[in-house]
Order: C-alpha cells, then sequence, then structure tokens
C-alpha cells in the first residue's frame, strides 16, 4: 500500500504531518470551550438515551479519538446527540427496561451494529444509500423528533413517571400521572428551562454590550448551560432537596471509561438490526451535511465513504467503552469550529478533557437535578423543530409536500422508525410516480429556423405524414408502457401517418424494459406501415442501444438532429402545415 | 352522462352500433374454433389452480361475456391462464387444502378481491401501478413460473403425490413418493405429453404440407390438444384403467355455471389481499400487453384504465359464478384474432359454447385421465421458459440483469409471491442506484463555435476561473447530495476557481432534496467567494424554481444558453486555454 493510498484510510497521516505551534494554540482553546459545553449536553443525552450519566460521558470519549484518526473533517465533534438518542431509547426500550443492566448491554449492541455497519457501508463505498433519505424526509424527521424529544422530558420537569415512543403515548401516560408533580422539581425545571431560553436568545446580545467580539459572545451564549448546571446542583445541595423528592443524577463512577462487551445474542442482535440501520443512516446524514458546511467555508474536502468510515470506529469505540450510538453533532462541532479548532488534534484534546471530568469531577454531580438536564434537552432540541418546510414543500411541489406530512405524522404518532421507513418510501413512490408519465411534446419547425418546439406552445410547421416527440423523461420501467400506450393512441389518431420521430435529448438513459417498449413500438408501428425514427440521441443511451439488437430492428433511421429527420423525411409535393398554438 | 362519456366506460355502445353481418360472421367462425381450443384449457388450468375441473369451464362464461361488455380490446379472450392459475393455488393453498370446500370458497374470494382491486384501479386511473414491473422482472417471473407449473405437474404424470409451492419442496417430495409412481399412468402422460410436443412443433408443417393455408394450418395446430383429450379418454374406458390406478377427472356436475358467493371472512380477506393484489398486477400487465400487440396489427387503440375495468368485471364475474382469477390469455387471444373475431361478440358466442359444453359435454369427461391434462399444462408452460432474457439482460446492462436474476432465483426458491416482490424491489433500488450517480462533464467551447463538449473527450476552450458543468440526469433526492459532493470537491481543487456554472439541458425535474442541495451549495461557493450560474434550463423546472426563494438567493445569472454564459463570464486579458483530451 503507498503512503498517498494509506492516507486515504487514515487521514491523520495527512494532517499530522504538518502539525505546528499555531495549530496547536488554536486546537487547545477550542478543546477546552467544547469540554465545558459537552460535560451537560453528554448527561442531558445519556438521559434522554434512558442510560446512566456517565455513560454520556464515556461515549463522548473513544468516539472522538477515533474519529481523529479515520474521519476527513477537521472540525467535526462527534458524540452523543438528540435525534440518535431518542433513536437509542426507542430502539433499547423495545427489548429491554431503562435502569437495567440489560438496558445498557443492549445500547452497547446497538452501538456495535451501527458500527459495523457504517464500516461496511464506507469500506464498500455504499455512502449514496444515505441519499435515499430526502431532504423533506429528514427536515420532517428531525421537526417530529424533536417535538418527541420534548415531550419525553416533561416528565423530569414536572418529576412525574411518564413512557411511551410515540406522542400519544407520552402524553397520555404524562396527563394520568399529573397529579404526582413535584412542586419543587417543577420550580427548578421551569426555571432552568426559562433561563435557557433566555441564554439563547438573550445572552449573546447581553454579552455583545459587554464588548465582547461576536465570536467569543456566541461560545460563551453555547457555554451558558455550565451556569444552570451549577446554580441548581448547589441549590438541591445547600437546601436537601433530594429529600424532598428532586431526582437527582446521585452516584456517578469516577474513572476511566470501563472496557465494555456487546452482547452477540442472536436474538438481540436481529431485533437490533433495522434500528441500527436506521440510526447509522441518520446519523450519517445528520453528521455529513455539519462536516460538509463547516468544510466549505474553508475550502476543505470531505470523503463521504471515508466519513463512514469514521463514524464507524466511532460507534465501535463507545460500544468497547461503556458507550452508546454517537454521531457528529451540530452545536457542538459549530462552536469547535468557531472557536479555532484546526485539526481532528482538536478532538483528541477534548476527549483529554473529558477524561479529566470522568476521573474527578463526577462527585461534583452527586446533586445535579434531573429537571436541570431535561431543561437544556427541551431548549436544545426545540430549536430543530420547524414546521416552515411544510410551508416550503407545499409551494414547491405536492410530491415534496406529501412526502414531508407522512414522516411528521407517522413519526408522531408510530414512532420514529415507522416515521422514517414511511418518508422513504413515499418518496420513492412519488418519484416513481412522477416519472411515470413523462412529459412528452409534439413538436414542429419553427418556420426559417432549425428549432422544434412544442405545437401546442407555438406557431410551428409540420407535415402529417410525420410526427415528431419529443420525450423530456430518461425512459425507464415505470414509463416504459407508458410511451407504449401514448404512441398507440397518436398512431391511431392519424391515419396518414408514415413516420414517427422520438426526439431523445433529455433521455439520459435507457433500461432493458423500454428497450422491449421501444421494439414493440417499432414492431407495431410496422406492422400499421409506419416507420420508427430516433434523434438526437445522446451518447451514453446510443451506446447502450447499440449493445442490443434494435437498431438491426429499427424500421427508420436516427439522425443527429432533429433538422436533419425533419430534412430527410419531408414531402415537397405535400407543403407544410402551419399549426396554431391551443394557448398562445 | 353524454353518450360519448357512456361509450367510454362502455365500449360495447360504440362496435355495437355498428355490428352487421360480415362482422357475424367473422366472430362466430372465431368462437367455434376457441371453444374447441378453450376446453381442454379450461380443465387443465382448473387442475392446476387446485380446483375441480368444471372450476375452469365457468371461470371461461361469465368473465369472458363480462369482457365483451367492458373491454377495450377486440379480440382478447379472457379465461383461465397458466401464471394466474399458479399464483391462484400458490395462495389460496396457504388458507386452505386442496379439494374441501373451503379451497374453493378460498378462490372464489380470491377472485372478488382480484375483481375489486382491479376495477379500484380503473377507476381511479391507477394502472401506472403496473409499471412497475419491469420487463426483466416480468420475463425472469414467466420463465420461473413455467418451471414452477412444469414441476408441480409431474405428479399427475407419475400419478403420485407431491406438494409445495418452491421447486425444493416440489422436487423433494416428488422424489420421496417416486416409489409409487403407477406404470400405466405414467405411459399415458410420457405419450400425451411427447404427441402434444409433436403437435407443437410437427403438426403444423404437416397440416401445411396438406396444403392448408397458413392460418388454418397454425388454428389446426392449437386446436391438436383434443385429440389427445379424446383418445386417452378413450383409452381409459375401453380398457378400464380407473381400476388400475389411472386417476382420472371423474364425475362432472352437469349444468350452467352456480350462483356461488365468497367469503367476507375477515380474516381470509386479509390474507389473500396482497396475493389477491399481485395476481391483479401480473393479470393485467400480462392481459394489456396481449391486447396491445394485437390491437397495434390492426391500429385499434386499447384503454390500459378502461382494460383494468373489464378485467375488473370479469373477476367479479368468475367470484359469483364458481370461478377462479381469470385475465386475458395469450395464445387463446391470438387465435381468437387469427380465427377472424371482429367484434367482443366472438367472445360471447365462445361463451355460448362453453355453456353448451357444460350442459352436455361434462359426462365425456368423466374417464379423461388428469395425466393428459398435465400434459397439456407442461407442453404449454414450457414454451414460456425462455432463458435467452439472462443472456440479453448481461448484454444491456448490469442493474437489468440483477432484476432477473433476483426475480428467477427467488420465485424458484421461495415461491411467486416472494419472487415477484423482490423483484420490483430490485428494480427500484437499481434505478435509484444508478440515478444516485448521475454522469456529469466538465464543458468547454470547441473553438470557434457556440458548441459546448466534455472536456475529456474534446479539444476545447476553457478559462481558469469559470468551471462549466453539464448534469445529465434528473436532480432528485438519490443525487442531491452527489451534486454537492462533487462541487465541493471541485471548489477544494481549483484555487483561482470564481465562477460555476450549471448546464441543465437534460435536468427535467427538480425535488425538494435537490433545491436545497442548490441552495447549499450556493451558500457554500459563496462562503468559499464563487459565484453561482444555471444555464439553459428547461421551462417546466425554471417554472419549479420561480416558486421557491432559490432564484433571489443566487449569487450569479441564469443564461439562455452556455454560450451566453461564458462570453458574460469571459476574461479577455486572461486568454483561453485549450484542454487536451485524455481520451483520444
Amino acid at each position: 500500500m503507498t503512503r498517498s493510498s494509506l492516507s486515504r484510510y487514515l487521514p491523520i497521516l495527512d494532517w499530522g504531518r504538518r502539525y505546528d505551534r499555531a495549530t496547536f494554540t488554536g486546537d487547545m482553546v477550542a478543546a477546552v470551550i467544547v469540554t465545558v459545553m459537552l460535560i451537560p449536553q453528554s448527561l442531558a443525552y445519556a438521559l434522554l438515551a434512558g442510560m446512566p450519566p456517565e455513560a454520556g460521558i464515556y461515549a463522548s470519549i473513544a468516539p472522538i479519538v477515533l474519529y481523529a484518526i479515520f474521519g476527513t473533517s477537521r472540525a467535526l465533534a462527534v458524540g452523543p446527540v438528540a435525534v440518535v438518542s431518542l433513536m437509542t431509547a426507542a430502539a433499547v426500550g423495545n427489548v429491554a427496561d431503562s435502569g437495567t443492566a440489560g438496558y445498557v448491554v443492549a445500547a452497547l449492541t446497538l452501538a456495535f451494529l451501527s458500527g459495523v455497519m457504517l464500516l461496511a457501508l464506507g469500506v464498500f463505498r455504499l455512502g449514496f444509500l444515505a441519499n435515499f433519505l430526502s431532504h423533506p424526509v429528514i427536515a420532517g424527521f428531525i421537526t417530529a423528533s424533536g417535538i418527541l424529544i420534548a415531550a419525553s422530558q416533561l416528565r423530569h420537569i414536572l418529576g412525574i413517571d411518564a413512557q411511551g415512543h410515540t406522542l400519544l403515548e407520552l402524553l397520555s401516560t404524562l396527563f394520568a400521572n399529573l397529579g404526582d408533580t413535584n412542586p419543587i422539581t417543577l420550580v427548578i425545571g421551569v426555571l432552568a428551562t426559562g433561563f435557557l431560553f433566555w441564554v439563547r436568545r438573550g445572552l449573546k446580545p447581553a454579552l455583545r454590550r459587554l464588548s465582547l467580539g461576536p465570536t467569543l459572545a456566541d461560545i460563551g451564549a453555547k457555554t451558558g448551560p455550565i451556569l444552570a448546571i451549577v446554580a441548581t446542583t448547589l441549590a438541591v445541595w445547600a437546601f436537601d432537596l433530594g429529600a424532598r423528592g428532586v431526582a437527582i443524577v446521585g452516584d456517578v463512577p469516577q474513572g476511566l471509561p470501563p472496557l465494555t462487551l456487546p452482547s452477540f445474542s442472536p436474538a438481540l442482535v436481529s431485533d437490533l438490526l433495522v434500528p441500527a440501520l436506521l440510526i447509522s443512516i441518520i446519523g450519517f446524514v445528520e453528521s455529513i451535511s455539519v462536516a460538509q458546511t463547516l468544510a466549505a467555508k474553508k475550502r476543505q474536502r470531505i470523503d463521504p465513504d471515508q466519513e463512514l468510515i469514521g463514524l464507524g470506529a466511532a460507534n465501535l469505540g463507545a460500544a468497547f467503552t461503556g458507550g452508546f450510538p454517537v454521531t457528529g453533532g451540530f452545536s457542538r462541532s459549530v462552536v469547535n469550529s468557531d472557536a479555532g479548532a484546526e485539526t481532528p488534534a482538536a478532538g483528541a484534546f477534548t476527549a483529554v478533557g473529558l477524561v479529566l471530568a470522568a476521573l474527578f469531577l463526577t462527585p461534583l454531580i452527586f446533586f445535579l437535578p434531573k429537571a436541570t438536564l431535561a431543561a437544556t434537552i427541551i431548549v436544545a432540541v426545540l430549536s430543530l423543530v420547524d414546521f416552515s418546510v411544510l410551508k416550503r414543500a407545499w409551494a414547491f411541489s405536492r410530491a415534496d409536500f406529501a412526502a414531508v406530512s407522512v414522516t411528521i405524522a407517522l413519526t408522531l404518532l408510530f414512532g420514529v422508525e415507522a416515521g422514517v421507513t414511511a418518508g422513504v418510501v413515499t418518496s420513492i413512490l412519488v418519484h416513481l410516480y412522477k416519472t411515470s408519465r413523462p412529459h412528452m411534446a409534439v413538436v414542429g419547425r419553427v418556420p426559417g429556423t432549425e428549432h422544434f418546439r412544442n405545437v401546442r406552445r407555438h406557431a410551428v410547421e409540420t407535415q402529417p405524414h410525420v410526427l415528431s416527440l419529443r420525450v423530456d423523461e430518461s425512459l425507464y420501467f415505470p414509463n416504459a408502457r407508458f410511451l407504449e400506450d401514448q404512441l398507440s393512441a397518436f398512431a391511431a389518431d392519424k391515419p396518414d401517418l408514415t413516420d414517427v420521430v422520438l426526439m431523445f435529448p433529455a433521455v439520459n438513459e435507457i433500461d432493458l424494459s423500454a428497450l422491449e417498449s421501444l421494439e414493440a413500438i417499432n414492431t407495431r408501428l410496422q406492422d400499421a406501415g409506419i416507420r420508427l425514427h430516433l434523434s438526437e440521441v445522446k451518447g451514453p443511451v446510443m451506446d447502450r442501444l447499440k449493445r442490443s439488437h434494435f437498431l438491426d430492428a429499427l424500421t427508420g433511421d436516427i439522425f443527429l438532429s432533429q433538422h436533419d429527420a425533419v430534412c430527410a423525411l419531408a414531402r415537397p409535393e405535400q407543403g407544410t402545415a402551419l399549426s396554431r398554438p391551443d394557448q398562445p
């Protein structure tokens, strides 16, 4: 293996050789800021995923380092994120009860499966599979997930019990237990939520008024949540609120991330296969869009297949060090990039910071109320909720609107897996439907030119014995028969017809179904005494046709341009008819 | 409702008014020939479907009449056909045992559901759904079904018991019971099969030598099977072979088709929904391709949605008169058309012939050996088996080869439903894969012209600050991100770049995902100080873009032609570089 092919799979060999003091400083500053931001975030997402709090920190350490070695983005920060944590809770909640050892093992197994799948997708260069998730489906899914996540955290704000993976389940159990609300928890939860909303909206302008630069003000606002953590933890400790029913984080083991093993039980693995695939693909899509946005600003290059390998390694790391499924997170990556991270080494330094936190800080969060973590999550995810995509899709096309509304409705009503699956299926069906009735135009010559236009839109010349039909779509199985139907109808309607010319400038592809339809058309027209010609066939399509026997059977000719075709087929003695457009 | 819109739904109003003596004669001759051919065929397909023999005749009577009223093909003959009968046996065999009353009711229910679905597809004009069955999938499915059908009939030739809906099940039970072979049955079966093969291959030339015209010779050969029926029935009767273990048809009720009711049991209906949908679609596809082939010869017109209504009515007829699922058959329709059928009235006359057969001929087939019917089926279906589609698909494209081979393998290994479903899914995935990496070409100007060609294929002029990229595919979700990746890579590689022009002459469609990708590209290029332009955007695509905010955000311009774009962006002081093609 040459050095360059090795550094394709190990990007660290590329940037590592050019590492210097300036890069180090930038990376170090970014790492300190990201560490401070990640501690509450990691604890909160562990809570969301139904995992013990320390798992959130563990899930940020090994994955960050492994991504730094294998990933191609310079600034991406990998760890637990909201949507993937929600999907983890939904998938693992189906096979084990939260709080049990089985739950933790199932989460490790989910991370392991997800890691293996991501690696396999990367090694076999199957990253294009992620493209089956259309933007409307992702937008709808993220919005619906944000609502589900916020609803799932209300129980911590109220201090009551509520379960479920659909909006209906969550709200109905919530209402049923509303009487058990703990007032002190509610006060803490509401205050923390209000404060965090203010941090998001008001702290940044406030910091700007204190004449901080925009980047510093932004970073200050992003690290604000640590204030809520410190204040509420101190309050619980000072007033012994834990004894008065406020749920607190409690004992968190002190020490390095443990070495853990996922389960290889076939029953568990088969239960988690589909969720693992969905988590892998959703996580990859979220991560790559963050990575590309950040890379574009610095004209850096992201290799999607290598990203899959980086994320796969990160998830395997999470599986063997007490974590749960991870991916590249939006807010942490933006903070990392804005704070000056130059290379993936910033991630490694962040990992060191988190190791220190795991070693020394965990006793300090004993009194941290879960309501504060829930507030952190709610404020973070409500920024994901954005129904404007519905309006945007409606204005742009009904097809996209169908995909986004199906995704939102099914995610809320039946959970994340049903929602994203239905969204993908809807997008595909809608696409097949749209291309199944391609736009076709009967064309005629604009008088005095070599241009051919739709007879229904322009005043053009045609001859009664020649039908020129422009096909505005690739020909493949969903529309192959449509072309047959259309041509049969045309041939039946025009008794004088002797020549049909199919104009193919926008036909990018012909598959075997379309080829057989063209052969059927050719034969049927021949039976009716009509010749079939083609014009303006693209190079790759022509190459494909040459590999079949169609060109031998074709009753007519292939013309380089429609103009050539019409000149060759003209019958001067008949003259030409000037069509009048139906629509001016 | 006006007369013309009424006659759209009732084509009989159209051809019925113009009916005269000449048409009557043609129809009558065709009806007699088709009746003689249909009697053995109907009995045989009933056997294949696991139904009592009379059901085959009943399934040919009401459906033919109803199709004559509602269908649009002049020559299509509707009744039991091989593939649909096999699918009926597979579907009904899963819910009831052959020979029981429950089996017959389930078959009626299947016909009823299929009829309702076909009608619904027709009324809601959803015939395009049949297009999801690509030609390679159909070809593979028919070939594999032919093998399954032939294998399923071997038990009648051998006179033993064998069950199963996959090749493995059929062959393993066949081998297990091979010791029970009845030698007389085997002799009858082999002789009948051999005779029928000779009828297919040798009788037509023999009749031609007797100076019959080609059409008559063809029809003679098609009605040949009746000879095998008569000869073997006489042999069984004369030598009392029934008593020596030869399975015979036995008592067949004499009389008109009975009035029957399908079951509306929710459990049964839900078990049969998916098979009914597959049978409907496969049956429709088979029928419409026959109808269109016959119609094209006479420049007649087939309305696919009305065909769905005709077939739906035919299946409802079968459900209420003791039949089972039916569709338009290839061989009987060709015979009908060749024998001179002019209108659907020929079908009605055939129905009268079959009613007479049901009333008076059934006692004559008491001694008919099942081995003869099995021979009829085997000879008919082996003509469907055609592996050349594999070779053809391999030569044409690997994608189509994948679809056809998956369909054949899964139909043989896991049965008809699994096979056709896997084939459809494979075709769709393969299409999405192909379009997910569209062909894109960096183009430059052919010196001295306004033409733009691929820089890798032609010696063309380019400027280092302008990148012109021609996209040869509609932009939609599977390839939206690919365009982003490609452009990010280009922008990262070209430090002097200030302008990117996307050439869209072959972009037939832009969906919301692609729009968001274009917006992301626009923003990212802007971050990198590069303007984005479009050229040669098609009318419908431009209309779509105008409904979004993309054009407001676009950093560059929209040019009518690529030539306009390059002229506007040219920097004369820099001169132009002449690329040398990598490939001559």
